[in-house]
Formats: C-alpha cells, sequence, structure tokens
C-alpha cells in the first residue's frame, strides 16, 4: 500500500528535509514516527528538499507499507508519535502505486517572508527575514518581470546545485505587500537549488535602490553565481503547496 | 516632554502588561529600558491591560521626561535595551500633555485567531487556539449578530472584572475565515474583562453545536458569568490597534 501525507513543519533547529549524517531532519524523523506506529522499516520520499531552517504548510511525501492502515489511523497515529516534534500531518490518501511524491509533482509552490520595519521582529522572529531599510516594492516588482518565463538561471543556483540543467520556468512571480509584510510567491515545475533564495536576495537588492531593475537582466546573461546577489536567509522561507 | 509609544510584545511567558509583584510584566521590562536610556524613573501609561499569555501588534503606552529627546532616538534606543525581551517599539511620537494613552482613547480593536483542524500546531503553537473538531462559522456568525451594537455583557465579563458599568458597545465583531485559520475581528471604545475571550469561547460552542446561536440572546438576558461558555485561552488574542 503506497501512502501520500500532507506535511506542515518548522524547520528552525533541524538540518532540513533530507536525512543528514547527524542532526535533527524531517524525513528521519516521520521515518521514526512510521516504524513506531507499524513496526516496518520505512523509506519516505518528499516533493524535494527544504534547507535547514525552511518551513513547510503543504510539504508532500510517500511511503510503502505492507500492512493497509486507513487513512485516518495513519494520520492520528503518526501525530501521536510526533508530538514531541513542530511536525504536523495534515492529511493521508492512499494512493495508486505509480504516484510518486517528487516525480508526479507539475509544480511547486514557495512563499517568501519579508517584514520590513526598523523594529527587529518579534511574533515573526524565525518566521520571516527582517530588512530594517523601506524597501521599493514597484522597483522589485520590475525587477521580478524580467525572471517571469522560461531562463538560464546559472546565476540564481547555488554553487553546489545538482540540477543536470539551469533552464528553468517560473510561472509565478508575485510580489504583496500588507503593512509591513511583503510576501513573494514563486511557482515552478521545479527550482535549483536556493533559486528562490537568492532571488529574493537580489530583489531585496533592487528594493534597497542598491541595483536597477533593469540589472536582473545582465545577471541572468551572466550565467554565473558571483552576478546576482545575497542569498535571503532559510527562515522566510515556506513550502505553501505542491501541485500534481 | 510627554511621548507616545506604539508597542508589539509576544504575551507567552509574561505576565501580562501590568506590573505583578513577581513575574515579567511588559510594563516593568519597558519602564526599565527606559531607565537605562534616560536614567530618570518612569512610569509608563497603557491604552489597557493585556493579560499573561495575550500578544499586541499595536499596544499604545505613554510617559513623561524631563530631558528632550528626537522620537527616532526613544525609538532606537529602546529597542537597543529591549533586544533580549520579544518586545518592539514601532514608532514614538512627541505629544501634548492632555493626551493620554487609555483615557484619550475612542476604540479599541482585538483579534482572536483559531486554527480549525485536527492536527496540532506547528507554526501556530503559542499564537492562535487549536481546535480540533469542525467549527460551522454560519452559525457562529449569527450567534455574533447578537452581541453586535450595546448591550449588558454581565454575563461575558470575568468575576474580578473591576469595571464600573457591563453595558458596552460592540462596533464590529467580525468572524473571517481563510482555509484552516479563523480570525474574529473584535472593536469596541472599551472591553469588560476577558470579555472578548468568554466571547470567543461561545462562539465557540456555538460553532461546535454544542448550544445554538440564539443560545446568545438567553445568556445576555441573564446577565451572570455562568450562562456564558468557557474563556478561550490567552495565547489567541492580539491587541490589533487603539483608535484616538
Amino acid at each position: 500500500m503506497r501512502y501520500k501525507i500532507l506535511l506542515e513543519y518548522i524547520g528552525t533547529n533541524t538540518v532540513g528535509w533530507q536525512k543528514q549524517r547527524s542532526g535533527s531532519s524531517i524525513q528521519q524523523t516521520v521515518e521514526q514516527a512510521i516504524q513506531c506506529f507499524t513496526h516496518e522499516e520505512v523509506v519516505i520520499y518528499g516533493s524535494g528538499r527544504t534547507d535547514a531552517g525552511v518551513h513547510a504548510l503543504g510539504q508532500i511525501a510517500h511511503f510503502d507499507l505492507k500492512d493497509k492502515w486507513s487513512a485516518y489511523t495513519v494520520t492520528n497515529a503518526l501525530n501521536y508519535h510526533l508530538k514531541n516534534h513542530a511536525i504536523t500531518i495534515l492529511d493521508t490518501r492512499i494512493v495508486s502505486e505509480d504516484f510518486h511524491a517528487r516525480f508526479s509533482a507539475k509544480s511547486r509552490l514557495y512563499k517568501y517572508c519579508i517584514v520590513n520595519r526598523p523594529g527587529k521582529l518579534t511574533l515573526q522572529e524565525h518566521r520571516a527575514w527582517h530588512v530594517p531599510r523601506a524597501l521599493d516594492i514597484q522597483a522589485m516588482r520590475k525587477g521580478a518581470e524580467y525572471l517571469y518565463g522560461k531562463h538560464d538561471f546559472s546565476s540564481f543556483r547555488a554553487y553546489d546545485c545538482q540540477a543536470t540543467s539551469p533552464i528553468k520556468t517560473l510561472s509565478t512571480i508575485e510580489i504583496k505587500q500588507y503593512d509591513d509584510k511583503i510576501e513573494i510567491y514563486y511557482e515552478a515545475p521545479s527550482f535549483l537549488h536556493k533559486q528562490v533564495r537568492i532571488i529574493t536576495g537580489t530583489l531585496k537588492a533592487i528594493g534597497l535602490h542598491n541595483i536597477s531593475p533593469e540589472t536582473v537582466k545582465v545577471i541572468l546573461a551572466q550565467r554565473n553565481r558571483d552576478a546576482a546577489k545575497e542569498t535571503a536567509p532559510p527562515y522566510g522561507l515556506y513550502l505553501v503547496k505542491i501541485k500534481y
């Protein structure tokens, strides 16, 4: 039986989704919860990795079990075993064996949260990027337009990115503002490693008038990580939704 | 010189706004920050108390200093001295001596946040009330209608409430829903002690179909705290804005 789970988690104090030699990963914590509940050895497959510190509102993973359980039982049993972790199973579905959390995904939606005000964060600490100086949202939107659609995103990938091709297609890049909160939504069939955070750091440089919106064209053309600006910190990033 | 400050804070792990014999209060922490900065003994006056665990997005307070400082300096110096606390000064204004944070206030706006889903909270822990069973929002809205406007709210005040009159006027009582998040907005010139939380607990009972929306009329008529339902927990409540 193949089970598909929808997860919410806080990335703070974890090494991220993927199992590492040391540290607490979301993947391993959930695998342990499944093993505590089913006594079966299990490997879970996520829709993709999230880095240390990155949060998820709607991560998707799948795993196979020999035994048959109701979706309701899986959700409740896993949440019981996850009660001491900042991870919650929001939903479980029994799916056919051709479903794969990573390879069946049609698109991924991320949100990056910035709080733009002089005063330090309280309620949003570890939940958003604090940018004290005023950002020019219109300039950021203008810069973002150059990134919409299909491009060679070599300048916006981490040095250690292992993707075979740097060509990606951003189907959404939208900047919303509510008082001092800025949310940037990114959607694509798939992303390069740290692509969202490097784009966000570059849009922030535009918002501060450190570079012009038009510079984005130059950065894209250089196809070199050094051309783009800083990588935004992980704690402002949320994996929102995976579409299948 | 009279200074008016706008504050954001997390109420968790505090005894609330007001100084107590023991425990960390917002009032005392801010007074100490002012004293560290100005070396003047000072008392600050808030627009009203918030209970232990209740958060503020826009609390207002005022205080007097012998020395004259720019608003900009006050904000930055206080935030420096508050750096180890979950309290931030968002704005400072120099105001005339007839301004009083509490007595000049024309209305107070509160927000109560509920997350309505089976799975426990992660990102919203200590920031919202977790209600696992599905709430009937339409029934809650119907019940809320009976509370709109001017009423004797004796049934919706804490036993220890010290207000001289139980007659209050709710100018806003509005329930908004975003996916599994429910936000209830309450605005009034002033509130009774725990009025918002007792109303919220009663609306929750309506949402769970434990009582009918029409029961609100009966509860109001009884003018007795025992007639209303449970007091919602403090950590879902936010003081949003004070209007002058």
